[in-house]
């Protein structure tokens, strides 16, 4: 293979930031030569099953792994989270099926032709308003990321040992289709004395946060679709509040009302709940936005590398403030960092798939990402977020993550 | 109303295009004035569902109805067609459980542990490659349509009475992860004289198309992940051939094989199918990028519109040639035309959104859309379509669409 390795623009494209390393070395050992024509398996000597047999298609029996799961038993019944499973996954958009999900009182089953919701308060004229009436609403589809607060929060203390969909799962990213709820607001007329808005949904919790009007007036929006399809009924079916780039709990899932007023509601989410305690003491409250963050994803906690050679190293990056504008990857720990490849179109408040190249030597190695956003600013060390921040802290734990590589392959959270 | 009609400009921006008309002449009529609280409804007096009652997730109960479906029953076991519904349906992409199917032998269900794939033929050194193998090959996310080439053949002769599913659901759009087939060929080493490559499935029909060979080099990908997740039975798992804008019986589903050859290898898919018959007697073959088209989804024949006011009429466009520049949309039967809004990012032969504000005043109206893409090709007339290829094709109809909306709202497809 010299001659191509000398010959390819394509090839050098490739292997640039290998090193002496290249493909060839390494995968094609690996892949044997074709010598004999390929034995005709079984499922190419029958018909296969008859198109249909899922009006709406699942995944093959063969990924039946490849699941939400729960990190941990609920405190009550309907308190729960479950994980979506990101070093099964590949791409930016998160499929419906395997969206994370986070309840305070179980999942509704809405009947969306018997679904109202109402904006009042501080506006000139409140309105009730069926799903109908919101899908004759101009519409906008956007790809964003949606990330719980509490996500990561197993780090806080120091590496948990748990692999990538228990530490980072509490994360997923679709693209969703509603109405601005600016349009919205244009409609009602908001009072020039209103300065916040409560949204509140339909579950039996009846979650409820207050949320600055400036984001209502921005990107927020009143979404019906994800993904193409109608949400699912664990992701807020029929309607949710989508604040781009807000931690996930503030999204409000099965979405009723929308109330402005001048000031804060103070809500148990916003008082006893969702703030964070910061080391002397004091708790910082109303913290919206996500702070940029990245995490490998394969390989990851748990995978193997089967012998060493030439692995891409992939994972996801995002910012609840605008575009990833970089992300870097590590193979010592921290030592020395180099640039990933963005899987583009990067959108802003989107996850943003990155890759790397690495080939491995065989000697234990410790995997890092490390993400910058548009606003100059870069995901911390744990050690620097700590430093910041104390260890009070459950929610908004954004620190880089570290995979450690044995030399028999195995990874771990360590 | 009046003192905001005149003071915002997110309203002015909302309603420019649309004359006279507003939404709040259409809408708020309709939506109430909230004088009283809402209900409670009984979703909200109890708890709701556990979460992970779905490890991996399905669509609401309401929903039920938004399924692929069949166009006519198949001419034999497994040579099936199902249809996306794309009328109930937004955004750009399509979910998994949607995509469109077709099948040739039916859906052979495959051990991805078990299954092979070569490279050969023309190179310099033939090589078998595992699933596990070519996902340690630097890998690419990208969205791209699927269409079939009989998508909308039921309008060749005509107005079919069909719905949009019926008509243009042989359409999905997905991200796709996979590895460059460039990548693989520079492993294997291209012999000078290779410039077509035969691609073969694992299916019963061993589906073998023969593909030149500069799309190989170009932007073909070997994908084994859409939208997130591994692929889906039905669409190719655990390995199929992706030709960004090209028919889609070329991307080969569970491939096996690809072989190199300086000449196509006339299978039977590109002698007695998948070639078009022309007025003459005489037919195309080898016709792979499909032209650029359009169709508007929402409102669309078997759908009604309430009443006189305000509709968002949305669709979508999608060109094999790069990206969409321009989707008119006429209601009048294409007397008229005017600009509607793409939803960006337009990525390259990617199904892309557009939509544009319509006021109805209850007349009967005529509602077509008009693709433009980066070639400077705009979708044609059904008349100048036959005017240049005649009646005898079956394949590449793509035509502007007409749904007639009727003074009582119904839409139909004439």
């Amino acid at each position: 293979m010299n001659d191509k390795r000398t010959t390819s623009p394509r090839r050098r494209r490739v292997l640039s930031g290998l090193g002496a390393a290249s493909l060839a070395t390494v995968l094609l050992p690996r892949a044997r030569a074709a010598v004999a024509p390929l034995p005709v398996e079984p499922w190419s000597q029958q018909p296969g099953e008859p198109g249909l047999w899922h009006p709406y298609g699942l995944p093959s029996d063969f990924e039946k792994d490849v699941v939400r799961r729960i990190s941990r038993p609920p405190a009550m019944p309907g308190a729960t989270s479950t994980l979506t499973p990101l070093g099964d996954l590949f791409g930016a958009i998160t499929p419906n099926g395997l969206v994370y999900e986070r309840h305070h009182g179980g999942v509704p089953l809405i009947d969306p032709a018997q679904h109202r919701f109402v904006i009042h308060g501080l506006v000139k004229q409140a309105r009730e308003f069926t799903l109908d009436d919101l899908m004759r609403f101009p519409s906008v589809s956007r790809v964003h990321f949606l990330e719980c607060s509490g996500n990561t929060a197993s780090e806080w203390k120091g590496p948990s040992g748990l692999p990538v969909q228990m530490t980072h799962g509490l994360l997923s990213c679709c693209e969703w289709t509603g109405v601005p709820l600016s349009t919205v607001l244009d409609e009602v007329g908001v009072a020039p004395e209103a300065k916040w808005f409560l949204a509140e949904g339909s579950d039996a919790a009846a979650m409820t946060r207050s949320i600055p009007l400036a984001k209502g007036l921005d990107d927020a929006l009143l979404v019906y679709a994800q993904n193409g399809e109608h949400l699912r009924p664990e992701n807020g079916y029929p309607l949710r509040l989508l604040l781009p780039g807000f931690e996930g709990n503030t999204n409000i899932k099965w979405l009723r009302r929308i109330k402005l007023a001048a000031e804060p509601f103070m809500t148990r989410e916003e008082t006893s709940k969702y703030t964070d305690l910061q080391a002397d003491g004091l708790a910082r409250q109303f913290v919206f936005e996500m702070d940029a963050k990245s995490v490998i994803t394969r390989p990851s906690a748990g995978q193997h590398l089967g012998g060493p050679g030439f692995y891409p190293v992939s994972g996801l990056a995002w910012s609840g403030r605008g575009c990833i504008t970089r992300v870097e990857v590590s193979m010592d720990g921290g030592k020395t960092w180099r640039d990933a490849t963005l899987q583009g179109p990067v959108q802003s408040k989107a996850a943003t798939r990155f890759e790397a190249g690495w080939h491995w030597d065989g000697a234990p190695a410790d995997l890092q990402s490390r993400a910058t956003d548009e606003t100059g600013y870069v995901q911390p060390t744990r050690d620097a977020l700590v430093a910041a921040r104390g260890l009070n802290s459950y929610y908004h734990y954004n620190g880089i993550q570290n995979w450690q590589v044995a030399a028999n392959g195995e990874i771990r959270n360590a």
